[in-house]
């Protein structure tokens, strides 16, 4: 079975679609169909591509792909599981790190499996598929072979991840990505609203990052949190209060758990 | 008064000190005395320079330097402030964030101003002045005008913040690293504990922030929290819970507040 995910069919159009159908072309993969709930967006990334055709339905019996990558939200999975209808022998495999693999039990198939590329994508940043860890489940050995072969054509960080410990991950990734940025916002907002340059804070925000993945965020920590500086803390809180409570709350929250970790 | 920064004198033997005391020299200055409570730490940083002589008291009324730089942590500037002795016409300077410039009034000179770098320094990582913010402040225009000439031997970032203005560019850069820090701590404790490996995430990091950086964090905002994704959040709460609850607190507190600025 050699190169049997040669042909692909995509099912969903979003950030994830717009950039894993590209990788996979130019791998010397052939994304020969995508379906997509909005038809022009699904003609939008069919643009993108050399082959991909354009289905607007969830019939794929007679599709001549044998992989059918389910990048759709979350929510989406159970129910596009639940229609989707496809050729003998076919594999399924969602995108998520929330879902677990059994999300796609409902498929026509027992050949079910995950492709979860763990990055945050937007149309309007290209990205390359090289440094992406892209963590794999699946049914069965033979299929995670399959999988495996193919997504180290695109990835140089492959790993096998059962659907608990992607669970995790996908927590972890929360913090990392959604919260940190979230904090960003916060502080380009503080400065904004007193009409200072947001761009200040971007050569400590990278030093931030570099400093904490290459010597450790525990070693790196450092602040009036850290070093118990009270004074500092209750300073700060009562700017915040005045400002929007709701900074003051998310400042205390964080500040006391470092201050109960340092404490340890 | 051309140069009449020429020779300086720095009190303190931290981090700012340690960064701080080489880039002046490289950039023409002499840094003629250093003062710290442990003189084998100011051994070590005149050790780095040229020709800095330690000091074991803080009487420098007899140096030849005119500029005095307080790189102390912010508890100790206004003791530091009371017991200096300095010759006339001396200017000094603190390098804090946290601090307004008045916390120096009790330095014998009507000199005073603040020297701070915007950047998160460690002794164990190099770091290039060039792209560091530094934000000025002085009692009166001439000593601004020399600072200002100074500071830009060193750095292309000089700006004029006061002390009110830097007040808030300090509690923004405590979202901005100490908190940010502590989320990526969060983060690779919540992997580690499940024998993931932490670098797995370290791509996802770094596309966070260049993203954040380039398109603004507003527009970057993606996850659970930002698409109300209930489900999942409550899942993640109740992982949370069992992991360790105060935890699950910091991801209450955040989802809650990236929940109700995206309804705004």
């Amino acid at each position: 079975m050699i190169n049997s995910y040669q042909k692909i069919a995509i099912v969903g159009t979003g950030n994830v679609a717009w950039h894993l159908a590209p990788a996979l072309e130019a791998a010397g993969y052939s994304v020969v169909q995508i379906y997509g709930r909005q038809p022009e967006k699904a003609r939008a990334l069919a643009n993108q591509l050399k082959q991909g055709r354009i289905k607007t339905d969830l019939d794929f019996t007679n599709s001549s792909a044998r992989l059918f990558i389910l990048a759709v939200s979350d929510d989406a999975i159970k129910e596009v599981a639940r229609q989707i209808r496809l050729p003998k022998e076919s594999a399924v495999v969602h995108t998520s790190g929330g879902q677990p693999m059994d999300t796609l039990t409902d498929v026509p198939t027992q050949q079910i499996g995950v492709f979860y590329p763990l990055q945050t994508f937007s149309k309007q940043r290209a990205i390359s598929f090289e440094n992406i860890p892209i963590c794999l489940e699946a049914s069965n050995k033979e299929m995670l072979d399959e999988l495996t072969k193919l997504a180290e054509k695109i990835s140089n960080h492959v790993q096998i991840i059962d659907s608990q410990q992607r669970a995790v991950l996908h927590v972890a990734a929360v913090f990392a990505n959604n919260f940190t940025n979230h904090l960003l916002r916060m502080s380009e907002q503080l400065l904004h609203d007193r009409q200072l340059n947001t761009t200040l804070l971007h050569p400590l925000v990278h030093e931030t990052v570099t400093k904490a993945l290459e010597i450790s965020p525990a070693q790196s920590q450092t602040g009036p949190a850290r070093r118990n500086d009270q004074k500092t803390i209750d300073h700060h809180i009562d700017y915040l209060k005045a400002y929007d409570p709701a900074y003051a709350k998310v400042y205390q929250t964080l500040t006391e758990h470092i201050q109960s970790i340092s404490q340890e």
